[in-house]
């Protein structure tokens, strides 16, 4: 997506509404959210939608840019428009257009300055692990499987070394050379329930993989193949190549998106 | 399934092992449970993978006929073997050749008699709701989706007429004439989480389609369109054609089958 200039960006919005929605989308059969030439993603489907709908052409602007497969729950997108739709019949008009793997959840009206993903101030990710003996079948779209036991109470203490203000270059993938890497990270919690580990991250914003790559170390440290200093140690490393995998998209979920 | 006399199945299983699986699936892609000429079915798939792994010919009993598109996360059945396949091995190797969307979660060897259908004393289904306004995106192919919010308190009191042992040919379809309608429901709840309404019946047997035609019928009353006098006429009646419509296979799921 090429960034617009503040000065575009006003030129193209002046006198427009800015209406901000909160959108579901079930990410397996897209190439993420944000839009790629040739691919099917998040962004294109909305934006095709929003186009049939208001008989305009829209331009619409996340609050997070999931990669290919990952889920969202409570992504937020905003865009601009001459359009004086009511917001209810919008939402309703666009769940009709809409495929049935993405739904609008709320629509509201903004003030100009309102920007998805300038203006968020946190992103909360849920990272959704099963490891009992089988594998799912029910939810296995939204479930990351591991064949081994995790110990989630080391998990939750290896959590607790990620939060505060730090160079998460670590877990970072494909970053430009020059890129910063420092992310402050408000909340990491890891929680049990029966079958289900369940990594909650919520940071100002998060590195490409960012997510994964944490949780990808985490499931080392569940299985007990890396201690809780070691882990402490890649954190600090700001090494790519000390952490774990990266766990696989069907597992990540935007679920929460602060402003 | 032509159901085999006692002697003959003592002929067939005569001095063999009698297996018991717990099953779970993903209904969504299969015709039901119970095998069907030329349909694709859980039945069919397992007794498929049990021929490939055991090389044998393995008939599949299942406790619960669940319908085309039901689910399941506790289905039981049994099959019996000459093979003395260890049964950490066996659930292994089930889910390594079934597809994605069938697990086995347990198996364990059971006495002679046992019989996954014959000798279940109660089923337990849950159907799933939600009434919040956008329809659910990522949970889509699990939950049934309505437009009104339902008044979950109201429909839990009308679950409370349905316990005990009564006839229940108001909830029954494509009835013999000369079916016996008579079931015992020993529990019946309803309870709200955030937008999910979930409603768990288990009864010692269900008549075809009964669990969606209560349900049905439940939904017009949390919709305020019945109320809590007409649903239990409705019960009394015996008559089908009294109830609401039957709600869609998607929101029901098999989760536990008592012995």
């Amino acid at each position: 997506m090429a960034q617009l200039t503040g000065r575009e960006m006003n030129r193209e919005t002046a006198g427009k509404r800015n209406i901000r929605l909160v959108v579901e989308y079930d990410g397996s059969a897209y190439h993420g959210f944000q839009i790629q030439v040739g691919q099917n993603t998040a962004q294109s489907e909305l934006e095709s939608a929003l186009s049939v709908i208001l008989k305009e052409r829209v331009k619409v602007y996340g609050a997070g840019r999931t990669d290919a497969g990952v889920h969202a729950t409570g992504q937020v997108v905003n865009f601009h428009t001459d359009s004086s739709i009511d917001l209810q019949r919008l939402r309703r008009a666009l769940n009709g257009v809409l495929p049935d793997d993405i739904s609008v959840l709320h629509a509201k009206t903004e003030d100009p300055s309102f920007h998805a993903r300038y203006s968020a101030r946190s992103r909360e990710y849920t990272y959704r692990i099963s490891d009992r003996a089988a594998r799912p079948a029910v939810h296995r779209f939204w479930i990351h499987h591991v064949r081994a036991r995790l110990d989630a109470e080391l998990m939750r203490t290896a959590c607790a070394t990620l939060v505060g203000q730090r160079d998460f270059a670590a877990f970072g993938c494909g970053l430009r050379p020059d890129e910063n890497t420092i992310r402050t990270v408000m909340r990491a919690e890891c929680r049990r329930e029966g079958d289900l580990v369940e990594v909650v991250l919520e940071a100002d914003g998060f590195l490409p993989q960012m997510v994964r790559s944490i949780v990808g170390t985490l499931i080392q440290v569940g299985i007990g193949k890396t201690s809780l200093t070691q882990f402490a140690n890649i954190v600090d490393s700001c090494d790519r190549k000390a952490a774990g995998s990266t766990a696989p998209a069907r597992g990540l979920c935007l679920t929460r998106v602060t402003y």
